[in-house]
């Protein structure tokens, strides 16, 4: 399979004198970066684009993970900046009624009073990034089963990971990248005593809240300070007073020089997930029933939370942030739905796959491609109808209980094997992750509520027709065809009263159960997880089998896209796994709407004129005053005439870039990516230049309020801030 | 009171050197178009402004009312081209299951197919307007008491009326300008046969519905065409086969040559309502009480509707039409509070309240105007603490039944005097009007939502004080303090049960009872309405004598306001007041919010961007089909490439001018005025020349619509197009 990476770096001529790549698609690894240096260089890369590969040099080694968002170091002190709304929980686990800090912001003018983030934060520092394909893939026959094949790349995943963290403090996972063609072994530091240094006020970090979110015109302060500690070794401990903050190698200087329209950034960060080379068959099945499916199912679950748990009830607070994360996604569906409609998404992945496939079929060597092509849209085929019932399936098993014992449960039984044996997620280095899943329920569980969302979707359930239904489940609920919503629910209601499961200190104690104690527990909701876990367990092996199929089948399609993209003098990039990506545009707005024209700066003066002084457009009284009396400070931009807040970019980007550096040409920071429009969020399938924009604080927007609003001037002070003179 | 208009013409020249005029703030009565006539040239008029002048002659002669809509004649066979939304209810009422006008569209191929508009529907032609000043206010004693005033002038009024309205055919009026410092008789032909000749299908003609509503951009083809037929002798007839087109003295010419940004573009029509003088102590109550009570009201009356009336229920059909009123009007609402907040308006009010007193303390000769003044607001103080108690009592005043109730009984107490001495509204004059309300109930009447209605209204109402309540009706409805809703809710019951007023021929019968036969109803509506009819009277009373007293120093207020202006050089113009005015500008888009710039036109393309297939986004797939082949016809924009949907201009515009013929520089009509931008709604009260842009369907997507779309274009052959060759 190494020919792939020969045949890529033998194009890199062609394709950068052809200049064919799309406007600015792309989220390439580091090591891609050289392919395309004379575009990164023709768009207005200052920087010797040659640094940008090495992970642990300037600039890439201030870029970090959180784990789900990015940040970077700003500070040889371990400042680190991100998103307000990735640190949010942080702020919000540390408020009271009496110190509310996400009404009133939090900054810690000395280091000591910093205050530890919600538990569970990491600051990943990705120190080693290699090429391991040979090590999981080397040596397997190509008739494999599809479960043998599936084993034998966990094993090798699993050496891999255990080899890497046998030294303390590091995190190590071994991705694919292109659906399988290749896997990287990503070594991390895992910082876990990680503090809240800096956060403003949800009126300003959150401004705007759900109503402007994936909106423009933006007028977002989307910003907030971690600093991260170690022992005074130098090496990740758990939270003391006695550790020190951690001493990055590398740190982002930040620039007030500001940016102009047309101006080169660049972002680097983790996006999540995209859908760039999926089959036309699973376009249809996610546009065509699972993404409307799920806007229906969401309606009614957000109904039924509303009804259950009323406006101002404490069960309501339990649920505040499920709720606002529903209507967040369902938000997104209907974006992506709409962008599919308006792209022809349907139309342009056929039109792609009758490409690809003339291509494939030009050549008898090419038959190979052919063949597995037609696999794996078999198996995808396949795989669709399964998944409409385990739609239905994994709604029924979500009631937070049930979640629990299961997890319990199987905890005990993968106990019994070796550790190296056990399935990931179950392993000694996740008993800590499992604990805290054991000690979070609380926050996020009201009986009532629970009871009333697994009744509504037992209802949407027993609408399967039989032979999709799960007879244990069946029996042990005692449902059928005609589904009494008054008796399941009062069944319920003794299920939910019996279980003891709702204590942490069961739940905790029970992570040191055996098989047998579990089997033996006389809780409905653990009897439900072991009289249903054959099935589950079945249902596994059948996806691991096809797991396996399609990760032989994957492998070979991403290479047929690959050779034939390069045939045509362009790149590919692998589509977004949560790892570091590099994504490089320009300043831009455009009209990516008929009758509007997107201008690429918002001002201090747009949010006065939002300002309604009632959330989530009401911004501090003193920032107003400051506005009003145009005390800009050195942030005033010369072109606007007064400080810009956020920009747009064509940046390619995704969930979990949140958080990212925004770079300059010359590498310093120029403010972070906190989101996308909603005529964008389509771009996961297919990116429509024209459509597709991102969306940053400005870093003088952020060093104004720090400086004016907040009294943070002692973190300006820590940083390195560049162009300006105050 | 005649040197007003001496000193406003002395004004004239100036009023243009100075070219003080803010940004196109103005509805204009045409009288005062040779006041202005040098800045509408500058603004770009080539057509002599001393034609626009007279109402009899090109092109105002064209411009016609609806009564409640504008509109204007296209053609010499009596064409009139209005909003799609204006004639919408006829389109409605001519619908049946298997002929879906609304869904299809309607077009006449031929004069006999042409449909009647809905019952009421008139074309209101102005024949004549001239100022009766002296003959309503000559004479009358500054000593008046505030009823003897009011009870003069409509005296006066009803007297001016009878005598033009003695010509059959006319319908005659005599609104107040100024807030009652002049008068005006209008005597307009009326119109009685209307049938509609042509209507684009909800999807093109309501495209975007109630989402767009108030919004840009926008793609909606808001146009509908009206024929107007009288009597063979040319006179008004009601309908008859017999009848022939109208044929109007003057039509307008249609323009397919395009505007570009920046052209001139006047607008000529029936605006509603405005607000602009009103003083600070209205302008409080308005946006500190009256309009946030309303809003939560108008959510609580849409609540018990939606809970009533169920989707899917016959009850809901009926009540489709109001709830669409209370959320435009809710939206409406929230955006001149947002405005509101915006401009500034309360300090905006206070210093030009404060400007003014400065001006009039200037010169002790102005020693009056500052009496009335504080005289005025003292009344304004006193009439918006009654204004509170009114709002609550005329809401548990709006049951369908009790309505009728009171409107019949009132009449039939009218009905004993002189007709001349009538009350407005129930003279000879008006029988029809009131036969009409009779025959209409029944399409947006249910009684359980009615009687849930009245419910939610009366649980808001025993809120009150003591004082403040109704005794009477406290003592009929047998409410208290101790509201028990259950208790009132089967009193209700019986009433609704026990009411013959359901019936329509029972209402009509009714209109023809006496006094005393209504008094011996056995009807617990009518009985409500007898038993509170003292207490309406008494009201009435109070406010005759408190509009006798307004009208004395509005008029005195109105008078100072006039000659301050003038002495900045500043024309002032009267709120409107649903007479013909004349609003000019540019066609103009700008960024009326920050980081967006609103371009001018919208584009065919536009429309193919927005669809979803589901209404209100389902353009007709032969539309579609036409945009993806870019057949543009004549009607393509050599700027943008395309056809123009709608577009933007700076115009000064309010409710009621929807419909209005747009004019080029020429007199041509070159689209339709049919919407304001939300960011405009508060240009009620204040002009913000950032923010306010009224929006207008394209007479080249118009044409594009008729000839590509819908066949009609045997009406573009009887109209005059010019500007392209077809």
């Amino acid at each position: 399979m190494t020919k792939i990476k020969i045949s890529l770096l033998t194009l890199a001529t062609g394709l950068l004198v052809s200049g064919a790549i799309a406007a600015k698609e792309g989220m390439f690894t580091p090591e891609q970066l050289p392919l395309i240096k004379q575009d990164l260089v023709a768009t207005g890369l200052k920087l010797d684009p040659d640094t940008l590969t090495s992970l642990t040099e300037f600039p890439m080694g201030a870029i970090v993970s959180l784990g789900g968002c990015s940040a970077s170091f700003v500070s040889e002190r371990g400042l680190v900046v991100t998103n307000h709304h990735c640190a949010r929980g942080s702020v919000q686990y540390n408020s009271t009624a009496e110190n509310n800090y996400l009404e009133d912001g939090f900054v810690a003018t000395k280091f000591s009073d910093e205050l530890p983030a919600a538990p569970g934060t990491r600051v990943y520092v990705t120190v080693d990034f290699k090429d391991v394909t040979e090590q999981v893939l080397g040596g397997l026959s190509d008739e494999l089963s599809g479960r043998e094949r599936y084993d034998a790349i966990e094993r090798a995943q699993k050496r891999l990971i255990a080899e890497c963290e046998s030294e303390p403090g590091y995190r190590c996972q071994v991705p694919a990248f292109y659906q399988g063609l290749e896997y990287k072994l990503i070594k991390q530091l895992e910082i876990r005593d990680v503090r809240i240094a800096y956060s403003p006020a949800d009126s300003v970090g959150k401004y705007g809240g759900d109503i402007d979110n994936w909106m423009w015109p933006r007028h977002t302060g989307d910003f907030a300070f971690y600093r991260a500690y170690v022992g005074q070794d130098g090496k990740p401990a758990d939270y003391s007073t006695d550790n020190v903050p951690f001493e990055p190698n590398h740190v982002l200087t930040v620039s007030a020089a500001g940016l102009q329209d047309g101006d080169f950034v660049m972002v680097a960060g983790y996006p999540g997930r995209t859908s760039r080379y999926k089959r036309l068959v699973n376009v249809e099945y996610n546009f065509g029933w699972q993404y409307p499916q799920w806007i229906s199912t969401i309606e009614e679950w957000i109904a039924t939370i509303e009804e259950t748990a009323p406006e101002g009830s404490d069960a309501r607070v339990k649920y505040e942030s499920l709720l606002a994360g529903l209507n967040n996604y369902m938000k997104n569906l209907k974006g992506q739905i709409d962008g599919a409609k308006r792209v022809g998404l349907v139309d342009r992945r056929a039109a792609r796959e009758a490409a690809l496939l003339a291509w494939v079929e030009s050549d008898p060597s090419r038959a190979g491609y052919k063949t597995a092509i037609e696999q794996l849209d078999q198996l995808n085929e396949q795989m669709t109808a399964d998944m409409q019932q385990a739609f239905f399936y994994n709604n029924i098993s979500r009631p937070a209980l049930l979640v629990v014992a299961k997890r319990l449960y199987r905890l005990a039984i993968e106990k019994q094997k070796l550790d190296a044996d056990r399935e990931p997620g179950y392993q000694e280095r996740d008993l800590p992750r499992i604990e805290q899943q054991m000690q979070r329920v609380d926050r996020r569980y009201d009986p009532s509520v629970d009871k009333a969302t697994w009744l509504m979707f037992l209802e949407q359930y027993v609408q399967l027709p039989d032979e999709q239904r799960v007879i244990v489940l069946d029996r042990f609920l005692g449902i059928d065809k005609s589904f009494d919503p008054e008796q399941v629910a009062s069944l319920l209601d003794t299920m939910y009263q019996q279980s003891q499961l709702a204590s942490e200190s069961t739940r905790l104690a029970l992570m040191n159960a055996s098989v047998e104690e579990l089997e033996a527990l006389e809780d409905p909701f653990m009897q439900l997880a072991v009289a249903t876990f054959k099935y589950d367990m079945q249902r596994e092996a059948v996806e691991k089998e096809r797991e396996g199929q399609l990760a032989h089948l994957q492998a070979q399609y991403m290479e047929a896209i690959i050779a034939w993209q390069a045939s045509q003098g362009q790149l590919a990039y692998p589509d977004a796994n949560s790892t570091l990506r590099v994504t490089y545009g320009t300043v831009f707005g455009g009209s990516p709407k008929d009758g509007l024209i997107y201008e690429p700066f918002t001002r201090l003066e747009g949010i006065a004129e939002k300002d309604t002084g009632e959330a989530p457009f009401n911004s501090p009284q003193s920032q107003l005053d400051l506005i009003a009396q145009k005390q800009y400070g050195p942030y005033k931009d010369d072109t606007l005439g007064t400080v810009p807040v956020n920009f747009l970019s064509d940046l390619d980007v995704t969930g979990g870039n949140s958080g990212s550096a925004t770079l300059n040409a010359n590498g310093e920071l120029v403010g972070l990516l906190f989101d996308g429009t909603l005529e964008s969020v389509n771009s996961d399938w297919d990116v429509d230049p024209r459509t597709t924009r991102s969306i940053h604080v400005d870093s003088r927007y952020m060093l104004w309020i720090m400086e004016y609003v907040d009294g943070a001037g002692h973190l300006i002070d820590e940083m390195h801030v560049v162009g300006i003179e105050r």
